[in-house]
C-alpha cells in the first residue's frame, strides 16, 4: 500500500488525507481534483503530496472518491476501468443506492466498497480539511459482501487510522434512516435561514437579537448547495416522506397554539426532550 | 448598592448573580426560589451567599426576576407593591409586550425595568450557570422612558458588569423580531427532534447514523417545557406568523423537489448561504 490517490480534495477527502499521511508518512497521497485551485491549495497545505490526473489512478493502491453524489455515479464506473485488479475504489457519499446501482454490473464490482463516514461540518474545500475529524464517529459500510475479501481488509486498515466505529448496512436502509438524521436536518435549518432572511430585512436586527441558540439551529445553512443538491434529487422520495411527517408535526404544532391547547404542547416538548438521552455521545 | 435579591436561581438569575459576586464581592445576593432544592444548590454552589423570601425584598436595592414568564406577569406587581421607592425591579423574560402590559399601571412602574438578556443554553437549573455567560452579548430594554432614571443608571452598572451591548426597543417590536430568531429556532429543533423520534424506534439507530450536524439542529430541543410553553402562549400569535411563512417555505422546497426543480432548490440553498455574513460574530 504505496500509492493512493484521493479524487476531490475538500473537506472529506483532506481530511482523509491528513489522517493516512499523519499516521503512515510512508505513503505517498497523490491528490486529483476538477478544480486547480482547491489541488494547489491541497498541495500547498501538505494534505498531498502530488498532483495527479484521473488517468494516474492505474498506478493506484486505493482510490478515495470524496466528491458530490451525481459527479460519483458517472465517475465511479469510468474509475474502475482504469485501476487494476489489486486496487479498493472506495467513496464516501452521503447516499448509497445510487451509488451502488451506478457500479452493480460493473466487471470490477469487487474492487469497490461504498461507505458514509458520518462526520463533517458546514465548511468545504481543502482549507476546511481537519486532522481528527472523523475519530471515534460513524463509518456506514454497504453492500460488504460484493467487495473482495483482501479488499475489504485494506479499507478496515484505513479506516483504523482514521479511528472510526464501523456499522454495516444495506444502501435502502442508509437512505431511508439518514434522510431522518441528515438531510431533514440540513433543509430544516436551510428554510429557518430562509424564513428569518426573508423577514428581517433589516440585518443588523438579527444579528442584534440572534443568540447562541439560532446560530447552532441554522449552522447547516452555511452548507455547500453544490453538495447537497444531489443529495437531495438521489435521495428524493426518502426525503419528501420525512419532509412531510416534518411539515405534518409543525402544521399540528401550529394548530394546537391557535387551539390554546398549550398542555399538549408541554407534553409534546417534555417527551421530544428524550433527546438529550438519545444525543449524549454524539457531540 | 449592598442588597441584591434574584428571584428564581436557574440558569440566567445563577449566571447574573455570578458575574455580579466575582466583580462586586461587597453585594449581598439573597436567592429566592420556589424549589427549594434549587435554593439550597445555589447555596451550596455558592451562586447565593443567603436565602431569602419574597417578603424579604422590602430590604433590597435590586430585585433581580429570572422565572418563567407566565410566573413573571403575575409575581411582579406583588414584588413592585413590596419594594422601597429606591428600589430597581428587572426582570428577563424572552416576551416583553405582556410583562410590560402587567405592570404598564402600577403605582411603581418606575421602580421596574423590562429587559432581555440574549444568551443561553439548553440547560436550566443552578447547576447550569456560568460565569461570563452575558460577555458581549445583547440585552434588549424595552421602554426605557417609563423607568426612573437614577434606577437606569443603577440596571447600567450591572450590564456593565455583565458585560453586555445595550439596545433600546418597543415591547411589540421585540416580540415580533425575538419570533424570528429565538421562538421558531425552539420550535424547529423540537419538532426535527419529535419527527426523529417517531420515525425512529430504534434508538441506537439513530445514535449510530447521526452527527453533529443533527446534534447542532436538534440541539434546543433539549430545552425546558416549563420555560418555553408560557414564550409561546404570551407570544402567540407572532409565533404563528413565523410558523406559517417556515411551514410555507418548507412546503415549497417539498413541492420544488416533487417537480423535479431542483435548480430552484440549488438556488433557494444558495442564497440562503448568505446567512453565513450574518452569523459571523454570533457564534
Amino acid at each position: 500500500m504505496k500509492n493512493i490517490y484521493v479524487i476531490g480534495v475538500g473537506l472529506i477527502g483532506g481530511s482523509i488525507a491528513k489522517d493516512i499521511k499523519r499516521l503512515t508518512p510512508a505513503i505517498t497521497i497523490h491528490g486529483i481534483d476538477k478544480n486547480p485551485e482547491h489541488l494547489e491549495e491541497a498541495l500547498a497545505l501538505n494534505i498531498i503530496d502530488k498532483k495527479a490526473v484521473l488517468t494516474d489512478v492505474v498506478n493506484a493502491d486505493i482510490v478515495i472518491v470524496t466528491i458530490p453524489v451525481d459527479a460519483c455515479v458517472v465517475l465511479l464506473p469510468e474509475i474502475l476501468d482504469l485501476v487494476s485488479d489489486e486496487t479498493l475504489v472506495m467513496e464516501s457519499g452521503s447516499t448509497k443506492l445510487d451509488i451502488c446501482k451506478a457500479v452493480e454490473n460493473h466487471p470490477k464490482r469487487r474492487n469497490f466498497l461504498a461507505t458514509h463516514p458520518i462526520a463533517g461540518t458546514e465548511f468545504s474545500g481543502p482549507k476546511a480539511a481537519i486532522e481528527g475529524l472523523f475519530k471515534g464517529k460513524t463509518n456506514i459500510i454497504c453492500e460488504v459482501e460484493k467487495t473482495a475479501f483482501k479488499l475489504q481488509e485494506k479499507a478496515l486498515t484505513i479506516f483504523k487510522i482514521m479511528d472510526m466505529r464501523i456499522r454495516y448496512m444495506n444502501p435502502e436502509a442508509h437512505d431511508k434512516h439518514i434522510a431522518y438524521v441528515s438531510h431533514l436536518s440540513h433543509i430544516s435549518a436551510f428554510m429557518l435561514g430562509k424564513t428569518v432572511i426573508e423577514k428581517e430585512k433589516n440585518e443588523r436586527d438579527i444579528f442584534d437579537l440572534a443568540g447562541s441558540g439560532f446560530a447552532s439551529t441554522v449552522r447547516l445553512a452555511k452548507s455547500s448547495p453544490k453538495m447537497w443538491t444531489p443529495i437531495f434529487k438521489q435521495n428524493k422520495d426518502n426525503v419528501i416522506e420525512t419532509l412531510n411527517e416534518y411539515i405534518n408535526n409543525l402544521t399540528a404544532f401550529k394548530k394546537r397554539m391557535e387551539a390554546d391547547d398549550f398542555d399538549a404542547i408541554f407534553d409534546d416538548m417534555e417527551s421530544t426532550n428524550h433527546i438529550k438521552d438519545i444525543l449524549n455521545g454524539i457531540e
